[in-house]
């Protein structure tokens, strides 16, 4: 039986999604909560690798288990075995054996958190990236508006990007702002590695009157990683949603 | 010069806003930081003590330091001298020297977080009350709107409570539900001691159906803290805002 699970998790304490020889990876704490309940050793596939640090508000894995189980049941019991990491099941159902996390995901959809303030950060630590000067949002808004669409995105991709193409079609790079927290939120059916933290510090850039809306147009334009502004930290950044066709 | 100041803190750290002998309490802290960068030993004084593990997004405290200190200057050197405990500086203002955060209040404003999903909490662990059962929280406001008002509020008030009168007027007590969020908002000039928390511990008996409306009527009119339904944990609890008069 096949199971499709999305989770919540701080990606603080952790290497990144993948399992890795220098510390813990998050998919290594779910696959031995799911060996702890069902005595398998059980190989799991996310919808994405976050980085080191990154967070998860619905990161998507599926994985198969032998015999016949509740969807609920299987939940109930991860959440069980995964204390006390900072990892949660918050939905699971039983899918056709042909779903695949990450080949059938039409869109992945992304949230970066600035919180834009002088007071260094207290209860959002670890949570979103401090940045002390003001940023002017619309600015930010305005530049973003380059970046969407069909594009290579050759600057904006970390050297360690193992995807084939560059080639990416961003669907959606909106700014906000709420208060004192600025917004970037993200959408694309797949981006390349770093690509979001890459845009996002290119933005703040902007949104601190460093870099014009153009500049971010000629560092796309240049295909060239040493174009780019900077990479946003990676305790802002929250794999937010991930979307599947109607029968997923 | 008297200064007040607005502070931000995660109280999970910390013995809770007083100093004590068993643990660092967040007064310490500030008055450590203070210490530091003017070479003097000051007593602050803050509009309420809060609880070990309760947090504030707008505790306001007051002191006095001598010689001619600019605000902003105050602020920003507290902050650097404040790392790297969960406590910041939000707001700094030079005040009249009779300014009083504690007696010059005229109203604390609470804030109650309540995640109420059956996944354990992960990003906001510790920074809300996780209840798994299903809370009905138009019941909640139902209940919650016999405690408003001026009442003797006995029932709500720890063993320990100091205050001269359990007689308080509660101004606002509030309701709502955001998603997975339950948010209980209280409102008085002044509160007794567990009171917030001893209501919100009672509301959530409604909201799962132990309790009924009646029943929180009935416990108030007891007078008696074994009436009580249930005490709230400290880590659900916000002080987020004090108010004062204009001329403060």
């Amino acid at each position: 039986m096949r199971f499709k699970l999305t989770l919540e998790y701080d990606g603080g304490p952790f290497v990144g999604w993948q399992r890795q020889t220098n510390g813990l990876g998050v998919q290594q704490v779910v696959e031995q909560a799911l060996a702890a309940f069902c005595g398998e050793a059980v190989t799991v596939h996310a919808a994405g690798r976050t980085d080191a640090g990154v967070h998860a508000l619905g990161q998507v894995i599926h994985f198969d288990l032998a015999g016949d189980r509740e969807a609920e049941r299987v939940m109930g019991a991860l959440n069980f075995h995964l204390k006390p990491h900072p990892v949660a099941v918050i939905a699971a159902d039983a899918v056709h054996e042909d779903f695949h996390a990450r080949f059938d995901a039409t869109a992945r959809h992304y949230r970066y958190r600035i919180i834009n303030r002088r007071p260094p950060l207290v209860l959002e630590r670890g949570r979103a990236w401090w940045v002390p000067m003001p940023l002017d949002h619309q600015a930010m808004a305005e530049a973003a508006r380059h970046l969407v669409g069909r594009h290579d995105f050759t600057t904006f991709r970390a050297a360690q990007c193992q995807a084939r193409s560059p080639l990416k079609t961003l669907d959606r790079l909106d700014v906000m702002r709420h208060g004192d927290e600025v917004v970037v939120i993200a959408q694309a059916r797949s981006f390349l590695h770093h690509q979001v933290r890459s845009m996002v510090g290119t933005l703040v850039l902007v949104g601190k009157g460093q870099w014009r809306a153009g500049d971010v147009a000629r560092a796309l334009r240049a295909r060239d990683r040493a174009a780019l502004g900077l990479n946003a930290p990676p305790q802002g950044l929250y794999l937010e949603r991930v979307l599947y066709d109607s029968r997923a």
